[in-house]
Formats: structure tokens, sequence, C-alpha cells
């Protein structure tokens, strides 16, 4: 909690806004052990907080009951105060809906009481809903805390072998082939001219469309890197030449079901 | 280890590479204790690795007794064989050292040990050296496996608030004044093009100056996120406009001697 003033006017404590991670298994068929990819403070944290804002209560709930299973958590889950981010802030991400305010989601901060941000997996804010809660709670002058977990995008990153000094997420590719193709080339030639790497996402049932797209799309020599079930003991990354990616057996591509990030650097 | 065998060859089983997240805290004068911002399996990798590859084996040496206070390391640290990266990659990048082979640094795993990745923090090759190493153990078929651990541009990212859907790495920018400025104008239009956050670092001792370019540069309502201290109890992140960055005191700016990340959108 921090205690800060304004005006010289004393003010009640507010609370503190926790961006919490989650494990990156969301919807797969096995689970990481929490405690091989959360440190001890974070999930302490997680057990503390009373106040959630989530993606999607059910799976806060399923994350809460794992982390009581290491740290007990401070009151009965059907206790704590969950409240769910709007539908349209899922659909079109924070930054496309329009003029969603966040601040009443933060009610509890303003009355002293911690909050705890959680996604479906991974880092809230980060290829996920949550930068509207985070920015409202800026604007209200909360302290924002981030904590440590697993972020999907940069364990790709460093495991792709790809330039780490200059490098961009560009979300999903479009589903439309011609216009999937065009993004591609697009990227790719991005990439060669300022030697960015270039990282994307794609629903795991359209991995093995978006697989032949880039083998298809890209140069021979463009090197592509793609990762899946990061953090899981079936998890791995090859990282090759366009060239190599070719050659049948398609080996280390993803299955339709693996949550996978994609990375080129040309 | 992996087995793997091609051309139908019995091989010897050969190492994995593992890339092991370091504490952020190099050269604060705090640090966060490791079960902070480090789990289990990360650090239970680290005690149990001989064969190490870092940036400088004096830090890499600081940080394996920080481990071994947790958990035992597997042999004493003078025992373990730990090899550093050229200057010419420190100096410059693994993408700008031209023709740095890093495959005879990987000897060891062609022998069957596992072999770990460190830099002075974070995550090793992002935003620091390792990737020409990653690149090398793909090319000769090696696992490579990222562990959890902190990441400050993503911490930054999660807590500015900022878009989380699109966003861009771009290093350091240019110390020369009116390259500086034309640099955080460049970026500043990108961003408004193309919703893309733009996240960028400087050296702690320049933290003053670039603040100075940032508020000078940037439009009023363009957003700054400016994170400092990141894991550490001191740490703090403070996003606003650049017309509330303005007005003085200049409210959770960095001190010249912490590490800060730099996000603006447009």
């Amino acid at each position: 909690m921090t205690a800060a003033k304004h005006d010289g006017a004393p003010r009640a404590p507010r609370g503190t806004l926790y961006l919490v991670p989650a494990p990156l298994d969301f919807g797969c068929d096995t689970q990481a052990p929490l405690g091989d990819v959360l440190p001890e403070a974070t999930l302490r944290a997680a057990a503390r907080l009373e106040h959630w804002i989530c993606e999607n209560a059910k799976t806060a709930r399923a994350y809460l009951k794992r982390v009581n299973d290491l740290y007990p958590i401070a009151r009965p889950i059907q206790e704590l105060q969950i409240r769910e981010l709007p539908r349209a802030v899922h659909k079109k991400g924070d930054h496309q809906a329009g003029s969603f305010d966040a601040k009443p989601l933060l009610g509890a901060a303003l009355q002293g009481h911690d909050i705890g941000l959680v996604s479906e997996a991974g880092m809230p804010a980060v290829a996920d809903p949550g930068s509207s809660v985070v920015r409202a709670a800026h604007d209200l002058g909360l302290a924002v805390v981030p904590l440590t977990g697993p972020v999907s995008l940069l364990l790709a990153l460093a495991a792709s072998g790809l330039n780490g000094q200059n490098f961009a997420f560009v979300g999903y590719l479009p589903q439309d082939a011609a216009e999937r193709t065009a993004r591609i080339r697009a990227l790719e030639a991005l990439s060669r001219k300022t030697g960015q790497t270039q990282l994307f996402i794609e629903t795991p049932y359209r991995n093995a469309a978006l697989m032949d797209a880039l083998c298809a799309g890209l140069q021979p020599d463009t090197r592509l890197s793609v990762s899946s079930g990061l953090t899981l003991a079936s998890g791995r990354t090859r990282s090759a030449c366009v060239r190599d990616w070719r050659q049948p057996p398609r080996s280390g591509a993803p299955d339709n079901a693996t949550p996978a990030v994609f990375a080129i650097g040309a």
C-alpha cells in the first residue's frame, strides 16, 4: 500500500495494483508445476490479494486454487472479489476498444485494498488484455507493481537466437490468405531493412496454415524460429532458415493445439 | 540432455543449452532476494550446471554464489567451466559483431554436458549479448531451453499501461543531442501511425539528459512511461502524458545510477 498525499491534504492510504503473471499452460494438456515458473514472491502476493481484476473469472479461480496448494490464500475463493474485464476488451484489445474507462474497476484500491490484475496466461497487459486497467491506475495515482513470471514472447525471443537488441511484437497476422502473405512479406522486408526481429502469434488451430504460409512466402535465407509449449516438458524451439523448414518432415512445427510464438529475422 | 540421431548413425547424447535469467539488480545499491525474482526450477538448474557461457565471468560467479546460498551448486565455483563472450560482442552486440562464430564455445555440449548461458542482468540474448550462442546451438542441433526469470523490458511494458499487443524495443537512442531528438520524434511518429509502443533504454548516468530530451521533444499528449529499479523495493513506474511530466518536480524520473526502461505511446 502507498500512503501518498496530494495538495498537502491527508488522504486515506491507497492500494497498489499488482500485475500478477500466470503460467503459460492455459488450455494445454499438461501443466507446469507452478513453482517452476513463478518465483516465491509472486506466489505469496497472489495468495495474499483479496481483490482481483481478470480476463476470465473461472480461469482466475483455477489459478488461485493452484496457488493455494503451495501458499494458503487469504480467504476462501468464493469470498474473493473477482471482477472481469468487459468482453469488448477481450475481443478487440484495450487499444481498439474505444473509450472503455477502467477506473470503476479500481474502486477497492481507492479504499486502501491492493488489487491483482491477472490474465489467462503469462503477463497481464502483454499480448493480452489489461493495459486499460494499468493506465487507469496511473491516472488515479495508484502505484503499479509488475511481478516476475513467464512471458512467452520473451522466452521465445531469447530461444530464437534472433536479434534481441531490436525486436517487435505485432500480434496476430491477418486471417485472409492473400493479406496474410502480404503481411508476412512486409514484416520480412522490415526485418531486412532494419535488422528488427518480428514476432507474432496465432490461434493454435491455425498453426499449420501459418507454417505453410511462412514456408511459402518467406525467402529461403530468412531465419524462422518457432517456439511451442514454452515452460512445459514438451516445449521446444526450432530456429532455422526457411530453406531448411521446407524440408519434410517439418520437424519442430507446432501441432494445432499448442500455443506457439513465431519469429523471423531476415 | 537430448539423444538425437542423424543419418541413422548413433551419436553420443548432446547437452542442452539453458538460457538462465539473472536478477535485475546488477550494479544497484540494493539486491532483490533471489527467490523473489527466480522460480525454483531456474535456481535448481543454475545450481546444477557445471558449464557456463557468460558476459562477464566475475558477475557470473557472484550470481552463482547467491544461487549457492539457496541451492548448493554442483561443484566449487573455481571448478566450474565459465567462458566469456568476446569483447566485440559486448560492445557491438551479436548482430553487429560480424562473423563471430560461437560454435567453439559450445564444445562441452557436443560431449554431452548441459551448458548455461547467462548475462549480467535479466534474460540472456534479450537487450543483452548471447544471441550468437543461441543461434550456434540451433545450428549444431542442440536443444535450447529458456528458463523463467525477470525481463526488465516486459515488466516495464506491462507496468506502462501502453499498448502491449503491438510494441517494439529499439535499444539505445543516439548520444548526439540533435540525432537523439530526431530519433525521439521518429519513434513518436511511428507510434502515432501504427499504435506500436516504442521501448528503449539508456545508460543510467544519461537518464536525466534523456528525460530532458523526451520532455522537450515529444508532443504534450504523448504518454511517456518510465520504470526504474524494477523488482527492487525502490522500484517504480510513472506513466503520464508529457504535459504532466513537464511539471516540476519531475516526480518518478530515474536517478542517474539506476537502470531504467522508457516507453512511449502516441
